[in-house]
């Protein structure tokens, strides 16, 4: 199997004023590597005939494989499609089955069909159209000799399904594609230097076939082990086998696999438990509530929050006494243990996460500089509290501080766990 | 003064595999588009000494300038200096301000420099090094006849600093660039094309020279005006017209000007009239909160929230009777007032929100359909409320419950405005 090129042509003024960031090429680059596909250039231009058809030209000196998006709305200046029919010499016919398809998402959506909306199940003969279940255009495949292209709309979501359900499969059948079996093991606590570091070792005796990628995100770093073969059972033992050694390696540091979130994993724990959570956020603000309540379904175990933003709020609504916050100040660790205790009791819950720190710009002393965050866990039996220092940027001190919170109730859930022997839902 | 056209660059590996997002080239496109710069094309390539030649050679067919960012680091794989001087027949030189610049950066976080960081003072001796005050590597500005060719670092926040410090300037002086003054209207509540609609009198009024952008957010939609000329005083004269007359059109819609947060302009209307809030959460579970205290010195005016994500929470932390949850549901405007009005009280604050509704995706009933959000707000005199019907996106219904609880109190804080004599902080 000889390597495949692919490039992205992303077609829209929006792109070159600035009003939109191209977040539809990123994922698509994304797509075509876990799948074994080389992205060589990504391009956007404008929706200009000329600009397109030299763009096209270009891109097909280098790749196999050239996908555009945009430029396929029912509106005048979406001008994609005239333009490839002229491009691939191809007339205009009308596509039945699309103009019916278009007819059942107006008729649920209550709109009357226009003629401009007739329009759009009008398609270049030479292409295979791929129908857009979420969307009136429908993607359009064209393949001469070796070589293909594929349009498609700019709307993410609409781009994302024909991506997975029509164009990566035709792309594994027409080109033959072997198998790339990915793994991502996700981990929170160090930085992507010290985690290199850490597991130096592990990587060095890493088989050449397994390809290792460092992902980092503020607060995580994402590692990607890639395989591509035949045999799809052999290389998913391979990859196993290596994710299991470094899974006893950094078992602290990696709370789950393959993209899941770590307020997911937490409200996993506590669903497979039975078991409720509450928190009082000082310096976080309502950012931890946020995150654990984003994820639906979180009423389930997730009891509330104060957000206790000054202090009379930690004495009125938590019940830490004023004279305990006086002498030890708000961000130490006595008053941040007696906020996750007042969450747990006020709430009814199992556990509460509280977090008190100085998230910055203003606020530090010698003492305690910005980035200073004391962070407590209360459960059934007991009360820990840890310290961090962050940095200096106030958004990352605030997300640094809930992931820590939430891993350290992932950490006390997971021995929970192996008390109650139940296997833990991450492995 | 001719039309001037500009070409992006971005370079690296990670731009191909879909690990990072090109936020650079839509920041820098908005840069120049606001500066009457046209983009032309947008490329991402691989750090790659053929393909940056070649994408080069294609930019500067279509453009006068070209701006490539990234590769430029201290390591093996940043190769686009090299690459530069071999394009530009130019020697590297090795300069010496640079290497001190390098030098009082690593005292500063106490490093030592090793020779491969005394390397990044080398640089093509026919470029005009641009200096990065936020990192180790300069820019590089390549002049010949009437193009030009600048190269940044790819880290965001030292290629920001460049353009604005260095790069804007000095195209403006090389290309005798005319004056363009923009005025951004903020605005909440209508959707674009209702926004279009509501608006289209004024909009068809307006003198051909003022160009009108709309450009949406979820939630938002600012409303950008420019024009271009050489009498600055006489083209703001002309755009503030306008801007009054849309002001005095839809006043209720505005809530500021220039990229202003609703966050902070509630902030601003609170400091100014010394007035405390505080906020009561269930569907927005803390989203609100987190938007208050992502503005630095929020602790000033708001001391806090519950987070009621239970019905047991806004009995207990609100003191809502468990009687009237049970006769209207906890989504209802006799629970979102009480939930104002209790979170008023203990937080002793002058005024307090209260969001409740159904974000989605489950908990929907025929009578109250998941987008069904009540909001309430409590003032020192009495308490108001408004039902809300949103969409079906549980993020999205999130994120406009918050903004019109922010817009609500916004609109009550400017009436407070009148009543007190001063003028509102935003006109």
């Amino acid at each position: 199997m000889s390597e495949l090129f692919a490039e992205i042509i992303s077609i829209g003024d929006e792109l070159l004023i600035g009003q939109v960031v191209n977040t539809n090429a990123s994922w698509m680059a994304a797509e075509l590597n876990k799948n074994g596909i080389h992205v060589v250039q990504v391009s956007a231009i404008g929706d200009n005939g000329d600009r397109i058809k030299s763009a096209l030209d270009e891109a097909f000196k280098r790749a196999d494989i050239v996908l555009l998006t945009g430029g396929l709305g029912p509106t005048k200046d979406d001008i994609t499609k005239n333009v490839l029919a002229a491009y691939f010499n191809s007339e205009m016919v009308f596509h039945e089955p699309t103009y019916e398809h278009i007819k059942v998402l107006f008729r649920l959506r209550n709109y009357q069909v226009t003629e401009v909306n007739r329009m759009q199940a009008l398609i270049p003969e030479r292409c295979i159209p791929l129908k857009n279940n979420h969307g009136t255009a429908p993607g359009m495949w064209f393949e001469f000799g070796e070589k293909v292209a594929v349009s498609m709309p700019g709307v993410p979501f609409e781009m994302q399904t024909l991506m997975r359900e029509e164009v990566i499969p035709r792309l594994k059948q027409k080109f033959k594609l072997g198998i790339i079996y990915h793994k991502t093991i996700m981990t929170h606590g160090f930085g992507e230097s010290a985690l290199a570091e850490r597991i130096e070792a592990w990587e060095s005796a890493l088989p050449s076939a397994i390809k290792l990628a460092y992902l980092p995100q503020p607060g995580i770093v994402r590692l990607r082990l890639s395989i591509s073969g035949d045999d799809e059972l052999q290389l998913k033992e391979i990859v196993h086998q290596h994710c299991r050694q470094l899974t006893e390696l950094i078992p602290e540091l990696i709370f789950g696999y393959d993209d899941v979130l770590l307020e997911e994993v937490v409200g996993q724990q506590l669903k497979q438990l039975g078991k409720t959570m509450s928190a009082a956020e000082s310096c976080t603000g309502g950012y931890l509530s946020h995150l654990l309540t984003a994820i639906s379904g979180s009423s389930a175990y997730f009891n509330g929050s104060v957000v206790s933003y000054s202090n009379a709020a930690k004495h009125q609504l938590l019940g830490v006494p004023e004279g305990v916050i006086e002498q030890f100040g708000a961000v130490s660790q006595q008053v941040v243990e007696l906020m996750a205790t007042g969450a747990r009791q006020r709430f009814f819950t199992d556990y509460a996460l509280a977090v008190s720190g100085i998230a910055g710009p203003d606020g530090g002393t010698p003492e305690k500089p910005v980035g200073t965050v004391w962070i407590a866990l209360a459960t059934p039996e007991s009360v820990q509290s840890q310290l961090f220092h962050f940095g200096e940027h106030r958004g990352r001190n605030i997300r640094r501080s809930a992931l820590a919170a939430l891993n350290m109730l992932r950490v006390e859930l997971k021995r929970e766990f192996l008390v109650v022997g139940k296997g833990c839902c991450m492995e």
